[in-house]
C-alpha cells in the first residue's frame, strides 16, 4: 500500500484521448516517494480516477536548462521516459497556472532529455513538441491471421511498423486488433507498435495503432510521427522525402499535425485539455 | 453539445468497483436540464472523468417521504431507475457531507420508488440497502458455444439467469465472456443478466456476471442478490429456502453480503468509497 500523504491535489486531462492524472508537486515534497502502488490506484479506471499514466509536475534540478520536469509514470506504476501526448497536457497545465509564458519556447525536462514546446495562437489546440529525429530502417511485414501487410520500419526512439492498406480497403477491415499483430522477431526483438494507415487526401492520412504492451489505443504520438514520416517518404522521390510540410494524421482519439523538417526534426502539433481538478486521498 | 453551466462540483466514487460521477445539485438549479450529452462526456473514461453512470444528488419533491432523490443516469446518457451499488455511494456521500444522520434508516427516492438504507458500525464498509422481493421463475438453460449450463431464473426487478458451475470447474473455465451467453428468448424476451457461480464454502459463493447491454462487469448488485437467492433455495428444503442468514458473494470488484429475510426482502450490504472531489466544466 502507498504511504499515506493525506489529501492532495490532482487534475485530469487528455491529448487526443490519451489521458493522464496530473499531480502538482512543485517543490517535490508531496510525492517524493511516489510509489508504483499509488500510481496504479490513481490510474485505476473504476477504483481510482483513471488514466493512461500519471504526470507529476515538479521543478527540475537547479543546474538544468529547463525549469520543469515531467515525471511520467505508466498506469502500471513503472517509470517512463517521454509521452508526446502527455507533454502537451503537462505544458498546457503550466500555462493555465500562469507558471510559464506561452509566447516563448518552453523547455521541459523528461527522462528522454529536454523537449521544447511551442504554443500556437489557439493555445490549447496548437501545442507543438519536437519529437526528435526518425530513423528509417527498411521494409518488413506484419500479419494478422491470413492477412499480411508490407510495413515500413520507423524508429522514433521506440519501434514502429507502418502498414499502408491497399486502395479500396478501410481501417475497419483490419478487424478488432485484440492480439498483437505478428511481426519478424529478428527485426523487432523487443516487440513493435503497429500502425495501419489509409490515405484520406493529399498529405492527409487516417490510422489505427496497436501499442506494444497496451493493445489498440485511441492515440499514439510516436506512432503518428512514424506514419507521417513513412507517408513523406512515399510522397517524395528516392532519397528526398517530403519535408517542411504538414501532414494531417487522424487517429481514433483526435487529429495530430506532423511536420518533418529539413533539419531532420519531427514536430508534432495537437490539442490538450484539462477536464477536471480537485483533491484525492488515493 | 450540453448547455454550458460553467465550472461545477463533482465527486467520484465506487461500490465494489461499480463507479460513478456524483453531481451535487441540492436545490436542482445547476443541472435541471442535465443532458444525455453531458452525462456521456462526464462518463467518458478518456475524454472525461469516467464512470459507469452519473448520480445527481438533488432534494426530493416536498410531498415524498424521502428528503433526497437519486437521479441516476447510465453512462450512455439514458435515465435509469435504480442501482444497488450506486445507492450506497450516494448514501455515503450524504453522510460525509453531514446531510443525514447515519444512526437512522435513510429513505432515498429513486425512479424505482423509495429505498431504505441503513449503516453498520463501520460506516463506509457496511451500507445496507433493501433490494425488494425476488421472484423465482423456474429453471432454464444458458450456453456459450458448446458449453451448456442449467440456470435458475430469478427476477430482481430485472431478469437474471443464475448458473452454478459443476464441481471441479472454476470461474475462469467459463472463458472471456466477450459475447452475451445464449439464452431462451421465450423465457427472456428482453435479454438477461447471466451469473456464473462456484461454491467457496458454507454460504459463501463467488461469481462472474455478464450484464445485459454492458458485457462482463466487475460487480452487479441485483446479480449478487439473484445468486444468493438461488443458493438459498439450493441450501434449503423444497418450499423452505434458507432465510435470515448472510451469504457472502465474491465478485471480481469486491464482496457483498446478502440476506433473504423471512418477510421476503433481499438485504444487500457492501462498501462504498468516495475517492476524489473537485470541479469540472465538462
Amino acid at each position: 500500500m502507498p504511504e499515506p500523504v493525506g489529501s492532495y491535489p490532482f487534475l485530469k486531462g487528455h491529448g487526443t484521448h490519451n489521458d493522464f492524472v496530473l499531480l502538482p508537486d512543485h517543490d517535490g515534497a508531496l510525492h517524493a516517494d511516489l510509489s508504483a502502488a499509488r500510481v496504479r490506484a490513481l490510474c485505476d479506471r473504476r477504483g481510482g480516477i483513471g488514466g493512461d499514466g500519471v504526470l507529476r509536475v515538479v521543478r527540475a534540478e537547479a543546474d538544468t536548462a529547463a525549469e520543469w520536469f515531467m515525471d511520467y509514470r505508466n498506469a502500471d506504476g513503472s517509470v517512463s521516459e517521454m509521452c508526446g501526448n502527455g507533454i502537451r497536457v503537462f505544458a498546457l497545465h503550466l500555462v493555465q497556472e500562469g507558471l510559464v509564458d506561452p509566447t516563448l519556447p518552453l523547455p521541459i525536462q523528461t527522462r528522454d532529455g529536454i523537449k521544447t514546446i511551442t504554443f500556437g495562437e489557439r493555445r490549447s489546440e496548437q501545442i507543438t513538441v519536437d519529437m526528435g529525429s526518425p530513423r528509417l530502417l527498411g521494409e518488413t511485414k506484419v500479419s494478422i491471421g491470413h492477412q499480411v501487410w508490407s510495413a515500413t520500419h520507423v524508429d522514433m526512439g521506440n519501434p514502429h511498423a507502418v502498414a499502408f492498406l491497399d486502395d479500396g480497403t478501410d481501417l475497419a477491415d483490419v478487424g478488432p486488433l485484440l492480439e498483437p499483430p505478428t511481426h519478424d522477431p529478428a527485426v523487432y526483438p523487443a516487440g513493435v507498435n503497429v500502425e495501419f494507415v489509409v490515405r484520406r487526401g493529399e498529405r492527409h492520412v487516417a490510422m489505427r495503432v496497436h501499442e506494444r504492451g497496451s493493445g489498440e489505443t485511441q492515440s499514439c504520438g510516436t506512432g503518428a510521427c512514424a506514419v507521417a514520416v513513412a507517408a513523406a517518404v512515399l510522397d517524395g522521390v528516392p532519397g528526398e522525402p517530403m519535408r517542411d510540410v504538414d501532414y494531417r494524421v487522424d487517429l481514433p482519439g483526435g487529429t495530430l499535425t506532423i511536420r518533418w523538417t529539413s533539419d531532420d526534426r519531427v514536430l508534432m502539433t495537437g490539442p490538450a485539455l484539462i477536464v477536471a481538478s480537485g483533491t484525492t486521498d488515493l
